[in-house]
């Protein structure tokens, strides 16, 4: 149930509820938490989905080598597969440790301090916000494939959809747990249904030879280095993985438990799935296309086609492996706003990350991250193929730093309690060895894609880094500025009111009572325009007796600002402890049309004013009916 | 000399100045009148300039009954010389009956009513901004007539001219004389000269006989009503002949004196020129031209170039034409500000375009007719042959409105003034005379213009005179709702201050002090969005033993504006003659950038109680270095 906080609503407030809900109350917030049937889609989707493009990217790389290098797809596929186990083993194992979750940012800066934690939160927020660009550009693709005549609009499409996760995710988590599911497990048993076919009619036929056209450079031969980048291309389908660990914290309790089921749960899947592609692709002579050639189709659509015909099973495959690419990027919804909190709470990024909306959401990272995804989708056109090589660099540091972390940690806890020395050694152990692999996968992802892009990556994290310390700094710098000092006290000071009285009318009573109640020392200031008005004010001020004296202003320009900042400047001068109140009586029309018939005085002031310390401006409104 | 105010200046005030010159004082205002040769070219060069196209309407009308009807150019011609003499009659007694000026607004208004008044001072404000957009696209085609490469860029260089003029008129009416006058007196004498030279040869030669390739629709016989409508066209030269009187206030003294002189130079001028064109474009075969025809010239460009050859007058000649037409526009600048600043007194437009700025100005004004006519220029195209029905049937409307005025008034003071009854009469039947005659011209334009646009008028003046009466109703409803009613007089009113407590540090202390300072009721505010934080407020506030009770609410919904503008509302509604003080204190960083790192609370309250009439809120602002 949503409750209204109050009975007055703004047709804003109105509108913004009827799209995004209404608040729900901190005390609910458990209400949110995950199951592992809702969490699997909400933290796996990413890595699920990847299977979509991964077989694809290595065929892009393989293809060069022709139908010699074409027949390494199974194997790099399975070097994949090793690389999957270790780094999830290791993960399994961050989740035990740390069943509060928080992940990768935490766990460095904890275990191997602030330094590497920053690194490590650079990398994954900018891996996020990738993951949002590409898996939403390949679910575009899926489109195409399905519908070729939606090829121009590429970009449209990708754009809108970040729009609608944007929204879906200002509403709340839970609701996206519900939302997604349902395409996620469609495009999970339809692909393990694919691939078994494909497996069934495969096994015990001759592969199929693919008709390879040569690219412009002609073929080149199999060299360790094609491999390498095949590999490294791959690597986007392990994107995703420290999600789980990141997320714990969303889970239901036992949280550990039921994120490390999640893990097991996702792990397997995306195994099975991945390797099947590949080898059926493989086994099919299934070819890769340029987005731009006619009658595109991805590797999964022609697999599609390949095994059941343009009918409908290929009609459903492609819109589930559309909507599970879309909703992938949600997983970046939901961990990188949680990253910026985090870094935001240790004065590292603009503290309004942290504020949790009324929707139980980090909205701002929210909108942060659909902001630069799109910003993203459009200057690379929505083209997966060359936003990959972006990828995954920055997922792998983030890897290797958290499992250094945990190691690091098992070491100390093996000191803590030498009772059990022998299990925390086989931790560290583990996680050393993840770190060590995937520190090892990062340097081949840089050499072989740097050319291509990851320069970028070292770019942009160069600049996320220091603006984070220029922040963290501008934080400290105010900290200092504003703690009190013991000696502190509050002193008293004395105010001064100042009332702006262009002409005498019931408006200005009321204002005239309040600056004689806001303070024992007001006068009423008058910026003389014409004379003639100026002395019937005089008159009705007389007549009406009012205790305060009235100071007239001549104003040489006719400015009504000038004299008056010019005899603030005089006051604070002479009174320089004191503090001044500017009150501007203002007239609040009843339509705002009526609004462009009345001169805005106090706006004008507020900008005069701006620089000085010691002045405070009131607006004393009184409403026309 | 140009003083300078105050010794701070912002950057947008150095910017200003920079463009619009420093301020003027006020009691430096009658420097800024004009003389007779300072006059003719601000308030003559919209009529003189007519001269570079009337001649060339007439034409347009007549070409479709081919040489027949080109044979009636200077007979046409000569009818409007009579109407002119008339209209100039009429209007030099006008100003002598108001030496003050303030033209057909004010006298319509004085003597036959406020609804007159209202009437002519539509129909001339509309006038204005059409004089503004004939003018600026003649001076165009002029230009294309010189460069006839720049034939695509008419509208540019119309709406450049447009924003120079407005910059021009906002430094001040005085530069505006001396800037125009060098090339309205380049224009005459080099008109002077072409008509002259084309007598000089013409006389006694035969005429040239035309080539006129037939319309479309073929040729016609002259008809009357062909007649009547070139003669329709013709009139928009007499536009701009009240310029003189409506000014007469610019003029310096003695004013009536110097602004007669100025008429009947004008007059003069205007004859010579209008006939001697006519007549030498009938004698030499001039033809009419499309604007967007190839080599499109002008017809004085035309002739320009058959007497003296594509050579150096002929270029000094059109530089001149378009100096002169862009600077025609700027009658209308001089005028317009002024009628409206007339029609605000009377509340019938919004208040704010009565005030002089700060260059004896006014500004507001200026920038609407910039913007309006601007905007006119986009729609039709900056083409003078389309603009010109909607043209001319304002002004004669004003004229008939302000003669018939001048009449009423005479017979007033023939009653008055029983003495020189004689002269009275006189007077009052000229001006009469005057008025008659234009209310026959104003409905041959609207007759023979209607279908071509003149309808356009009649709705744009329906529509700004039912503005008018909203306005004025609105100043009404104003008045009364605040004038004093003699039981009127200041109630003391208790405030209650609330002052916004997040934390306490330094820049909060001073907060305090002020709201201490600035009622005896006063109350520290903090909302809870995280307890521990709350908890430790609660010590800070009893350590430093501040003596003010502090309120602490909870925020289910985790809004800071919420909580308190709930508790406002109890607040308000246990004490409803109370005035509430909302006190927000704020940081002030020193860069701009880093206010993002800062949320502006104050903001979000001044939204959500808006509505709430017993609300005042003040910033304390605190500065950081």
């Amino acid at each position: 149930m949503n409750q209204v906080v109050t009975g007055k609503l703004t047709t804003w407030q109105r509108l913004r509820r009827a799209v995004l809900g209404s608040p729900i109350a901190t005390k609910r917030a458990h209400h949110e938490k995950l199951s592992v049937t809702l969490g699997l889609p909400v933290f796996a989707s990413d890595a699920l989905s990847s299977v979509a493009y991964a077989s694809e990217e290595i065929l892009h790389v393989l293809v060069v080598a022709g139908i010699a290098g074409f027949t390494f797809l199974t194997p790099v596929s399975l070097w994949l597969v090793v690389l999957m186990l270790i780094i999830a083993f290791s993960y399994y194992q961050t989740i035990q440790a740390y069943p509060a979750g928080g992940g990768t940012y935490i766990v460095s800066t904890e275990n191997l301090g602030s330094g590497a934690g920053r690194v490590a939160g650079a990398a994954l927020l900018i891996d996020y916000v990738l993951t949002v660009a590409v898996s939403i550009s390949s679910g575009v693709a899926a489109v195409v494939s399905l519908a070729p005549s939606t090829q121009d609009y590429g970009v449209w499409i990708g754009v809108t959809a970040i729009a609608v996760l944007c929204l879906a995710n200002l509403r709340g988590v839970k609701e996206s747990g519900a939302i997604f599911a349902l395409p996620t497990y469609v495009f999970v048993v339809l692909v393990l249904a694919l691939v078994g076919t494909a497996v069934f009619r495969g096994v015990g036929q001759p592969a199929i030879q693919p008709t390879i056209h040569p690219p412009q450079e002609g073929f080149h031969a199999v060299t360790m280095f094609l491999l390498l980048r095949a590999f490294a291309a791959s690597c986007a389908a392990l994107t995703g993985t420290e999600a789980i660990a990141d997320g714990v914290g969303a889970f239901k309790e036992p949280a550990a438990k039921n994120a490390g089921r999640t893990l097991i749960a996702m792990v397997v899947l995306l195994l099975v799935m991945f390797v099947g592609i590949s080898w059926s692709a493989q086994h099919f002579g299934v070819q890769v296309m340029e987005p731009t050639e006619p009658g595109f189709k991805t590797v999964l659509a022609q697999l599609a086609v390949a095994m059941f015909g343009e009918g409908p099973f290929f009609y459903v495959i492609q819109i589930a492996t559309a909507a599970i690419l879309f909703l992938a990027a949600n997983t970046a919804f939901a961990d990188f706003p949680r990253l910026c909190s985090f870094v935001a709470r240790d004065g590292f990024m603009p503290r309004q990350l942290t504020s949790l909306g009324d929707r139980l959401v980090f909205q701002n990272g929210i909108v942060v991250l659909s902001v630069v995804a799109a910003g993203l989708l459009v200057v690379y056109n929505a083209d997966t193929h060359s936003l990959i090589p972006l990828y995954a660099l920055g997922v792998f540091v983030s890897f290797t730093l958290s499992q250094a972390g945990v190691c690091r940690k098992f070491v100390k806890e093996r000191k803590a309690d030498p009772a059990n020395a022998r299990r925390h050694t086989i931790h560290a152990a583990l996680s050393g060895f993840g770190a060590v692999v995937t520190t090892v996968v990062s340097l081949i992802l840089l050499v072989t894609k740097f050319s291509e892009g990851a320069w970028l990556i070292l770019v942009a994290m160069t600049v996320l880094l220091s603006v984070f310390s220029l922040i963290r700094r501008h934080y400290d710098h105010l900290a200092n500025e504003l703690n009190l000092r013991p000696e502190d006290t509050v002193e008293k000071v004395q105010t001064i009111a100042l009332l702006l009285v262009p002409r005498v009318h019931r408006g200005v009573l009321r204002a005239i009572a309040y600056a004689q109640g806001s303070a024992r020392d007001c006068r009423a200031l008058h910026v003389t325009l014409d004379p003639a008005s100026s002395e019937k004010l005089k008159q009705e001020w007389n007549r009406l007796g009012i205790d305060m004296p009235l100071v007239i202003l001549d104003s040489p320009y006719r400015s009504l600002v000038e004299p008056v900042v010019d005899y603030i400047d005089e006051t604070t001068e002479l009174f320089p402890d004191h503090m001044v109140t500017v009150i501007v009586p203002q007239a609040v029309p009843s339509r705002w049309v009526q609004g462009l018939l009345h001169t805005n005085a106090a706006l004008g002031f507020k900008l005069a004013l701006a620089s000085r310390p010691q002045v405070a401006i009131t607006n004393v409104r009184y409403f026309l009916k």
